[in-house]
């Protein structure tokens, strides 16, 4: 015979904590508690195995599931000393689905079943209190009406509201015992007269109609949609828990609260919670009543004047102490639980695993262990890597008022205030005046480097999370707010609109990156405090994980910061950004105005001597570490002025004309530049440009090197798609590099390698490898071509995508395993098939990713490497990966 | 003892033709004609393993190579009775190289060796002519410094044009036979002063200078890039061919020509050929003097007054006719032959297979067939179907006179005149007015369909060979001439400039769409005749061939075009260029400019009535065989007008103003419209679209079945890259099907599929053909974006790549067999998995293209789909690659 029904309570149950699969969370936590002798109402749960059951047989219940509730309701009954429906001691249920992980959409609780117009004398003569007993009759009556009837609150509403104005009430705390028992009536009429059929009155009626009601919640549209956004198999079911009630709100006695067995704000190992006295839990959760403070602690804290339940419940509160050091033990992490007082009597609830910010967590993972309850490993997996983010950047003061004007996609995080202004060039001209700024454009190009580099934030009203904005943002770690679609920029006009907010050049705004959230006016913020637990655990983590973290940085301050935050190298120094300094770009763009090679190598000369201080600067602060630098990528129109007066400046210092500049932005316009002329395909068509490049590091090298300096340079080639491209341009290196040695008499070790970044690399990664002596996954690009998916123009519908089901998550921001993982793994097979030990790093924003770093140190690549201000995530991800932490596939 | 060198002539040989992998092309059929006793100067071939040998043993040779090239000198000697080096009677000899392929690059031919200031006596005793004796060795002198030495022709042409002023010559003919003497006397100083040493007269020296030149130019580096175009591998190697000379050029009684077994222009069996007497070979390709014809019959077909060979040489020429009837019927082939007549004597000098024009290669297969000297499958495999292409298209009179002004890419084959117009508008205008136009562009958009549809050709000077213009005019079977860069054009002021001609609108512009020229006026056009021949291959074609052929067309035209050369259904109906006629682009607009689903559905439901005459005309014509229809590809941007005036037009026919219209347009702005907002993209956002082509889809199948028609509609989702995107979109055909059957009353048969033309859609195949009834691989899109390349803005620098050997043939014209072409195979490997059977074609442009169609074939497609144009080529290629004729890889 399958048993279908685990009974609890009573001090002992059925079930264990370990058998969620078959009782759901709650039901196995409810089972656990009572197992270890804590007070738990008694009750049972149904099974999952009962809702596979059911939907296999045409929603039909095992022919033995009947028997073993009734057997198990009875064993409550006499647990209890009542009867269900008996008039004068009833025995009073909840029920509540349960499935293995939670699920909004599912139905929830069912309070006070068993309540009928005779059952109610019983509650009135035991309780002593009419209003409180016709209360929780007319409740159960909405509740029940509402999940299993499929009727609406508002058909009870309206006849309360109704009621109140005849009453000239304003509150429900006002309604007298005999209102509340006119309510009953009417909400019975009503339900007739909705359904055609009165109210079920019989409480046996009342079970089984709500059981059935959970597991049919498990079919609705929102379960299912859940389902299949969090990949969650249908053949996981739901259970159904019956729990006799308990009642906080049966007079002064009486109590309910939640509480946490530490601090989840702070993480500080102090009990922390509140109660209110003579109220359900909902009242708690409703704030109609301020709830007060669960210790003495806490009230001195706070500086509240309201009475702790250490204070006027001593008993209970002692009780409730107890269990909370004994449940925290049990589950060696910090809990979060439910508990009701009825008659001065403590009842738990619930327990589970508590929520907790950041910097809760990081504590806590870190006290646990010193404590002794969890070991290093445990301390490190404790720790979500996601959440880190909170603690690296600046964030708002949450009690400080705000004023929100719109919202777009949370970029880059962090909070910044300053004043709005709307171009590159009025940025720097305010930050120079000693101003603070946020940068508002529609969208931002590499053109507005210099004027990103100043800004306190950037807000941009197109594009999406991997758009130029946010990756430059999240890169600088500056703010960013990306694609604030509801948001009107009028560049020319200078002003920022929302309705009929208007925010003019020069009017201070403040953006929150973590939410995407834009403010009017200044909003206080916090700054981030990496205290001592987070140098610690960062210490545990690196002795744990195997893979290395590098950075992507170009720039000293990048650079600094990524090492201060433990970066083992640079994975993507991109030496384009190197060129927009105003400095540069005009020899840059005489580069690209010349006729001929020798009027390029002219230009180039010119750019050599900052290109070679760039690296120098760069690889000193490496010191020791590898720097991976990118030859030139993004095609040349992207240094071309588009304004008349920057073209007439860039004609008037090369000596030409502006008809002649737009000529040759028109022959330089493509209409895919993504697709276009860039990479490795301009090193082939004009060489003398990454020879210069190869010149630069080199000569960098050598230097830094002369001072003691451990230099590790790589040479990276990007936008390889045919062997060819990569060969020619690893002589053109070599060549340079043999060259610039017998000049210096010096030689210095460098590797030539290339960026997996289209699929066809990918594929032929076998006989690039002859070539390269590393890849480099750059997987924005690689995402952009397996899917055919421009980062720049997909944010509109990808949300949308996103909000259907048709995608979990935006591939841009967390790794596509299945497709772009596919072809990042044939590449490393092939790649190290040709070449064994070929160093492989991933080096797109996707390398600061948690799951993206579990899938990198599942595959074996040696290292990822990510924005300076992620490079703490990655170390804890690739830590987790190491020690088998699942990683939640692309969640 | 390995046999290094190999003898023939006197009546046998020790080659023969199939040892050419040892003997080279040159010597196996030197040897083959020797060994079928044809009358061939002796002489010998070093084999190409001596020059394998050569470069692994750091350029030595075999040890007793001396030893065995010393006995075959002695062997010539001893058949022509004379001695190499003898002042009386000296044997002369010529070296050659001989690789297996034809070799651009490699060192050529060494006439006349073993001339000395001694031996050029016994040449006068012997032929009694001073003047052609010193000429002959003067000659020696030059090439063997020129290929031997390394000198260049110019260090003696300088002083020949010193002599020649001095004397006051105008032609060399006017030189005496002391002014030669002087002047090899002079060269050999000039050889002296420039090398600080003699130049070599001891003729053993000459003979092994010219053998190591023979093997050093195997390296050399045009050698070498051309081997690496080509993919011939360097370990062929390179053989040697020392052959005994004979001369045309000694009198009266001496000639030399060059002769075809049949008439390679026009395919007749007639023997054709052209002479010269007493001329060298080089004279007759020279063109200084005008050859005669060799036969009779040519020269009364030409209405030559010159005498023919078969007049004045009648022995000779028996002689040589015998040979061509034996040479055909030896190699079963079409013959190009060289020979020399030597004081009567007839000597063949080299055969092999004759290059022909497509008419004749048709010609000579059918007509060889049909005499029994080859069979139907071997007359397939004769004709080239990328040549074939020549056949379908008007092409320029080759008598005509053109004065070419630029050239560009032969983006769509054939040639066509007309007026130059530079918008599409003025197509259509001037075409009504009954001119022909050229439609003049920068490049082409969607926008310009009438124009270009009503054009006589299309001229762009941007894009490449699948640019818009070139991909629509060669659906069109339009010729076209893209991407001519050196170009000018100015669509305002009207004009097309190259250096200082000046094109204005209205002035005649001839392009040949197959070469790429374009030309001022109107040349004369000769119109395709499909002979007999064609058709008689066709069938035989039709015999072998197991994959099929369909098309790529949308409108009625193209359809029956393509049916009549024999397309077995559509592959691919482009539905977005049936919404650029003005009566419907209107609703299209408006349907983009309605603010909510409601509006969308109003203007979609205009255009379903010209959706379902669109698809009923194109059943009807397709009788029986499967249609496929790709659902609305492009984004919607495309369909928004760019100019004022038009943007008025639109806002006028909307109700609004152009304000909003320019809004919208900067709204559905894509950075990279090629991986944005398009395919089902817009399916899934907008599924109404989807919706309304579904539904004319299946009311066209319905009405034109009550006609006794057989249609078999496959409707296709493009741009997939996730599973759940075709789910949905299958969903909404499917519900739609079967509600317009319902309403009808009737039921058809259809398919749903998808395009694979993303490289994650060919990684997920697996599980998109859960669903997916069959696979068309887009191979455009695929090639796009497995290389990360933009067929539009790559034009420029793939042909720099082509030219420096970087790729050898653009991956739009060609199937990259190893990038996209694994894609392809994996995923119809994968969809097979899934579902056992899934139909699979291609329908880009490589549908066309031979060595893709081989690929196609060879990997198990059941069909490829291109241009109405094309059909007849891939049903060539098809049956090639049924027969397993070797697919040249990419080329």
């Amino acid at each position: 015979m399958t048993k279908w029904v685990y009974r609890f309570g009573n001090g002992g149950a059925e079930g264990r904590t370990d058998m969620k699969n078959l009782l759901g969370g709650k039901g196995a936590n409810l089972a656990e508690m009572a197992g270890i002798d804590l007070p738990v109402p008694p009750g049972f749960t149904i099974t999952t195995e009962v809702c596979t059951h059911y939907y296999d047989n045409d929603r039909a219940y095992p022919s033995d599931l009947q028997e073993q509730v009734d057997a198990s309701m009875a064993n409550m009954e006499e647990i209890l000393g009542k009867k269900f429906g008996d008039v004068n001691d009833p025995l009073l249920v909840s029920v509540r689905s349960g499935a293995r992980a939670s699920m909004p959409g599912m139905m929830d609780t069912v309070l006070n079943l068993g309540l009928n117009d005779e059952t109610v004398q019983g509650l009135i003569a035991k309780s002593g209190d009419k209003r409180f007993s016709y209360d929780s009759y007319r409740r159960f009556i909405t509740m029940y009406s509402n999940v299993v009837l499929g009727l609406d609150h508002h058909n009870f509403e309206d006849i309360l509201e109704a009621r109140k104005e005849e009453k000239g009430y304003r509150l429900d705390t006002e309604m007298t015992a005999e209102d509340w028992l006119d309510m009953v009536q009417a909400y019975k009429a009503r339900v007739d007269n909705l359904l055609g059929k009165p109210f079920p009155l019989d409480p046996r009626e009342q079970l089984w109609g709500a059981i059935g009601a959970v597991f049919g919640s498990w079919m609705n549209q929102r379960a299912i949609t859940y389902r299949k956004l969090h990949r969650i198999p249908v053949a996981w079911g739901t259970a159904v828990n019956v729990q006799s009630m308990v009642f906080g709100n049966m007079g002064k006695d009486c109590a309910t609260g939640v509480c946490f067995s530490r601090n989840p704000s702070t993480g500080d190992n102090h009990f922390y919670g509140e109660y209110l006295v003579n109220a359900q839990g909902e009242d708690v959760v409703a704030g109609i009543r301020t709830p007060q403070c669960l210790t003495n602690f806490e009230k001195e804290t706070q500086g509240s004047t309201l009475p702790s339940m250490e204070e006027i419940m001593p008993g209970a509160y002692k009780e409730l102490a107890d269990i909370r050091g004994k449940l925290e033990a049990h589950y060696s992490d910090m809990q979060d639980m439910e508990f009701t007082i009825e008659k001065n009597r403590l009842w738990m609830l619930q327990t589970r695993t508590g929520k907790r910010t950041a910097g809760a967590a990081l504590k806590i993972a870190v006290d646990m262990c010193n404590e002794g309850l969890i070991g290093k490993k445990e301390a490190v997996r404790r720790v979500d890597p996601a959440q880190l983010d909170q603690l690296l950047h600046p964030r708002l003061d949450p009690k400080a008022e705000k004023t929100v004007m719109g919202k777009g996609l949370p970029a880059s995080p962090g909070a910044a205030s300053g004043r709005a202004v709307f171009s590159a060039g009025e940025a720097e001209d305010w930050t120079h005046r000693g101003e603070k700024v946020i940068l508002v454009r529609v969208e931002t190009s590499p053109e507005d480097i210099g004027g990103m580099h100043v800004a306190q934030g950037i807000l941009t009203t197109r594009g999406g999370m991997t758009s130029h904005a946010a990756v430059v943002a999240r890169g600088m770690g500056t703010p960013c707010v990306a694609g604030a679609g509801d948001l009107k920029v009028d560049c020319s006009a200078k002003t920022l609109r929302a309705g009929n907010t208007v925010i003019n050049g020069g009017d201070v705004i403040t953006i929150n990156g973590s939410t995407g959230e834009v403010m009017v006016g200044k909003v206080a913020t916090i700054q981030p405090e990496l205290t001592g637990d987070f140098g610690i655990l960062m210490e545990w983590v690196d002795e744990i994980r195997t893979m290395k973290v590098r950075t992507n940085a170009e720039t000293p301050a990048d650079a600094q910061i990524a090492r201060d935050f433990g970066a083992e190298g640079i994975g993507l120094c991109r030496t384009e950004h190197m060129f927009f300094d105003p400095n540069r770009i005009i020899h840059m763009r005489e580069m690209i105005l010349a006729k001929n090679e020798e009027g390029r190598r002219k230009a180039l000369d010119k750019l050599l001597p900052y290109q070679r201080q760039d690296f120098f600067d760069l690889f000193k602060i490496m010191d020791g570490l590898p720097v991976t630098v990118r030859l030139l990528d993004p095609p040349l129109h992207e240094f071309i002025p588009h304004s008349e007066a920057e073209m007439k400046e860039v004609a008037d210092a090369a000596g030409t004309d502006v008809q002649t500049i737009k000529q040759l932005a028109d022959a330089l316009h493509e209409f895919n530049p993504m697709l276009g002329h860039r990479g490795c395909r301009l090193g082939v068509t004009y060489p003398e440009i990454y020879e210069m490049q190869a010149r630069a590091i080199i000569e960098a090298a050598i230097d830094v090197a002369a001072e003691g300096i451990n230099v590790l340079p790589e040479i990276m080639i990007p936008l390889v798609s045919i062997k060819d491209e990569l060969d020619r341009m690893a002589d053109v290196v070599n060549r340079t590099a043999k060259e610039v040695m017998e000049q210096k008499g010096k030689t210095v070790g460098y590797m030539v390698g290339t960026m997996i970044e289209l699929p066809r690399a990918a594929l032929r990664a076998g006989e690039i490898a002859e070539t390269a002596q590393f890849f480099s996954f750059g997987t924005n690009d690689l995402t952009q071509t397996t899917y055919g998916l421009s980062r720049d123009d997909a944010g509109a519908f990808l949300m949308k995508y996103q909000e259907m089901g048709v995608i979990e998550v935006d591939p841009f921001v967390s790794l596509d395993q299945d497709g772009v993982g596919e072809l990042i793994k044939i590449a490393a097979e092939r790649g190290r098939s040709a070449r064994a030990g070929i160093k492989l790093g991933i080096c797109g924003e996707h390398g600061g990713d948690p799951a993206s770093v579990h899938f990198c140190n599942d595959i074996g690549l040696d290292y990822v490497s990510c924005s300076p201000f992620r490079v703490p995530i990655a170390r804890l991800a690739a830590a987790q990966a190491a020690l088998g932490v699942e990683g939640e596939t692309n969640a």
